[in-house]
């Protein structure tokens, strides 16, 4: 075994990422360490670069969605359907941990994603603390974190192109509350928009219409089986893309929208492309960017529609994203979705590359 | 019987209501006429002498919920729980008819108060169609509306001091889905704002705070089991209204906040009121008056906010809210809010009055 | 226009059928009369011939799912969304008519498919009243009868070879609640059963298992999507069918089970084979075979389960069945599960065909 | 402090209880130790000296629903909203402990009262253990067991007049999804019965019927709200009860029913009670009694009825029955239900008049 490995540390809001070296992690019991195959550059990360979440404990190690093979673990080590997990098997985990159990968001309200005492590696884990993040040849597992093994037929590429979005936008879609024959409209064509949309179809959606930029991301909409698409580049209007999306839509709107974009200004344009008695659901706004003007009369009451906020996911969202991604991989091919991978020493560049959306997905990997 | 019967005639945005002379009507087959006991002054009422409402077919006779006795019926009438009903008995009828039951809103999305085809007693009926609201001496009751007895024990100011407020206030609480021991604050004193106060209670609420003004109006929420009240006319600050409801809930905010109110800037309010994954039904913006400017990320997104507009109601909330008033009206004297009645050629003093909020609940009574 | 058309009269129970002569309809205002392509052999004609239904009024004209082309209307004719239907077009329409919307089903439990008052096309129709069953040349719809169009890119026979099972399949997946990535059971492979199994499929299920028989149905399963299959000829004894299904389903048991089979003791049978807070949905006794032996403790209150019995089915199911169904032929090929078309004068042979399981689906047709 | 406490001790089934001494505990970091101030005698204590229920590591100290004061604290103790917990604090404690928060029941069925890992205090915890029951001087609280305040105005009586009843009654009304204005109808009158009618109540139930025995336990349902009661020791007819539950139900049945008898035939007699389309909740039947009968078509298909069984209880229910019992104590006489108290050397007195319904409710006092 190596004496140190190498990770990327994001030392603080606007400052160059450095290649530091660690020494290498042992498993805690309970725990265990992977060798890192590869980690997602998030748009979190991106704000995490520009210091647009409070409280995260700079100096960090980027990377909360990763794909890894078990070097070493701390005993014996199960998935959550109790079957034994052994070193070399390939995996990925939970990114939250700490969820205590025993708070009032945990047990009275079940709102685990509000819990206070929740973690998450690569966003709220300190570099000080050890190697939590993936950006790194390899990362630490707490004891508690979940396994998940990667099932049979997939590939690291596969699991690595759905990323952090791939849970998101299944809980997206699950707090929706798709039926059966629904028409979905998706605001934004960034990762979480891309596995909104796939998600809707699985749950059965009768049409689902992607509105994003640029030209590549819905290109890869359509290839993730979305009916139509609109650039919002070509059509830079709101008033015009409320129309083309009621036209999609017997003129009321559709049956479920879903927000996957940052933009304040599409809840209210969102609200619009909804029916009366639909769903909306506010699944992109991460950071504040702002306010919006909404209408409380003409796009809630009257409107007599429901509005979901929706944050984070739990472990049950990856879980069940795991083993339709493994079902349906052939008919959905998310591994398109990663455009670049990076070196761990050109980490840098690759948060560029998504800032500027030149990229759908990148990954960071020990070996390119 | 008498040749003529008198109603208040509203001819249309701004001019003074007139009191005119009708012939008196006889049922259509399926139909009945009712001799009026009284009708309701609603905020709607104010609403519509400003003009603010779209599509009314002035000129109209107001009166939405009303209350009268069964003069002369076109055939067998019966209640939903098919009992007969006969002239002479206590009735009131839901105001809304001709919903189509074969629309895409009725049979598909099952959301019944979005059917283009439904009409409203007092609102969207011309007087020109005969005397189909119920400021007058006789109403109209279509073949098709449906009738509901007043139950025993239960007298016209009973249920005329619910009013519209009783099944909208119903309907609010329904669509929230107080749990069982929940906290709900309720944003709103008037009539809407008193009901869902009382429903909440009713649905098993751990505790009620109703935010409103003005006083009397909040001395009638403590009657009806608010736990604690808010006047906004002594604390006009909303961050200082948003700490109140935070120090009574814990500080995490309520399960459930109901708006009520009216106003665009409380639904911001209203959202800050809530906990994180709670919900908020805005159900009191019942006209247009301007817009509201809501923060994505820190009222919907982060907060995983449920909101639900709530527009309207149907038959079941007025059945099941009258089945609970018959059950629970010693414990809530909705009768107090019937803080003064009219006679016809006095209607137009009633909306003056209703107008500045000098009466919680106003009566049109051809005998008072 | 000939002066009289043919039908198939079933005129009671253990007769055989007849082939009478029919003046030729003309539509009522609303209504319209349709030229019949196909009409299904359901099993609830094999129930209608052994009078196992209460309340038929025979004689009838069977066939209660039905295709046809529009051959003349009396008065313009539109679907859900309002768009017209002309004559030539190829509909079908929604066989329940006469749900009154004004009873304590249709208001307050807003339970429709219970209403006192609803008629059912080619069983509670009497032939007396005119060709109101599809094995006939033409069929007379009534006012108030829903029609939908065959959506472009379906033909009769996709319609038709999901018939009756098609809006009951969806039904009891929609009652089901299947989420994304649930394992679903379904007991019974006849048309109920292997619809169930699509759209648990198109629900987003993660695993579709199908118990039945004979082998040519659970073919058809499989071609319809089914992960696995069980013959339950070749297993005969339920706690050995009980066991492969545990052993698919990390010996919990499936998420959701759907009976489809009409025998009693699959009830037993099935809830051992949901996982504890599983949900067990109970679609296929449509007629009265007898009882069942549960046990309370072990089947229902330890196990924590919902079982959730489902009768019929609603305009909406098959609307948005039928749209499923264009978006998806290709993937679930409908069309296959037409064993046999038979002639008016053959229906006699269609039922008994439809008896011994000796085919899927059995059409009848005016023109073979 | 004593070096001894006395503890009773069921040794095994059908054996005498012994009252034995144990050395004084103190409390792990992270636990407590309890004053004890008075144990239930549930129905489940009875089938536990009985033998009836599996996997129960005797010698036991019964006691499952307990109230005492804190007597040390093994650090800094809190409750679920934070708030201390210091010594001389009258608690309660959630009995249920253990539960992993990992495996597949609680990560993705999200089922914690199926979670394999799950411990009771006094049903399976071994006295070889310590002292993890009620029936006894002291109690040990372990690690991660939560602590619940009585709140303000409370006093032991009241609570354990509850008892296991309480939150078990609780999660079977919100499992039953009663709302506003349904007729419910309960099948049983002992604690768990009596608190589902309560909780019924509190949750608008428009009318709440209680079938039970005997006459003492009637009338104090009717103290606790019920409208109406039925005694079956005068009418041993199902067929008569479910006609005397249809008579007050409109002929249709109840909207939801409760099963809290335990008796296997109860359930096909209460399917029958529900209305078409209701909701029939299974929560009685903790210990197996055998099977019943039901009839798949005539009880669960063509009724569309749902039925759910409902196993234990979580913090959340025993939490929220709490704080409406603070706010209902006056309208709900709960403490009424304290038929009789028993010192600990007359506990197995206190289990014979358990089981011979002499009682309603029993306690066991280290000082009566």
């Amino acid at each position: 075994m190596p004496e140190a490995v190498r990770a990327v540390v994001m030392t603080g809001p606007g400052r160059p990422l450095e290649l530091r070296r660690f020494p290498a992690p042992r498993p805690e019991p309970g725990g265990a360490v992977l060798e890192m195959v590869a980690s997602e550059v998030c748009g979190t990360d991106v704000h995490l670069h520009h210091g647009r979440l409070p409280g995260v404990p700079y100096p960090i190690i980027p990377g909360h969605v990763n794909c890894g093979r078990i070097l070493e673990t701390g005993g014996p080590l199960q998935d959550v359907e109790g079957r034994p997990l052994a070193p070399g098997r390939l995996v990925t985990f939970f990114d939250v941990f700490g969820t205590c159990g025993r708070c009032w968001y945990c047990l009275v309200a079940k709102a685990a994603t509000r819990c206070p005492k929740r973690r998450v590696y690569g966003i709220t884990t300190s570099a000080d603390e050890g190697l939590l993040g993936g950006w790194a040849e390899r990362i630490e597992l707490k004891p508690g974190v979940r396994v998940l093994p990667i099932p049979e037929g997939l590939e690291a590429e596969d699991f690595m192109g759905g990323g952090c979005g791939l849970p998101t936008g299944f809980h997206a879609v699950e707090r929706a509350g798709v039926a059966l024959a629904d028409t979905v409209v998706v605001q934004g064509s960034g990762p979480v928009g891309l596995n909104a949309a796939v998600f809707a179809s699985l749950a059965g959606a009768g049409r689902v219409l992607v509105i994003g930029a640029p030209a590549a991301r819905l290109q890869a909409a359509r290839r993730l089986g979305a009916d139509d698409v609109l650039d919002i580049t070509d059509v830079p209007d709101p008033a015009d893309r409320v129309r083309w999306a009621r036209e999609r839509t017997a003129g009321r709107g559709a049956d479920v929208a879903i927000e996957a974009s940052g933009t304040p200004a599409a809840v209210p344009e969102g609200l619009e492309m909804v029916r009366d008695a639909g769903t909306y659901v506010v699944v992109g706004q991460y950071t504040d960017a702002g306010d919006a003007a909404i209408n409380p009369h003409a796009h809630l009451n009257r409107r007599h529609v429901t509005l979901r906020g929706c944050w984070g996911f739990e472990f049950t969202h990856l879980h069940r994203a795991l083993l339709l991604m493994a079902r349906h991989v052939r008919r959905f091919p998310w591994r398109e979705l990663v455009t670049r991978q990076y070196a761990l020493e050109d980490a840098g560049r690759a948060l560029a590359d998504m800032e500027r959306l030149a990229v759908v997905k990148a990954l960071v990997r020990p070996s390119v």
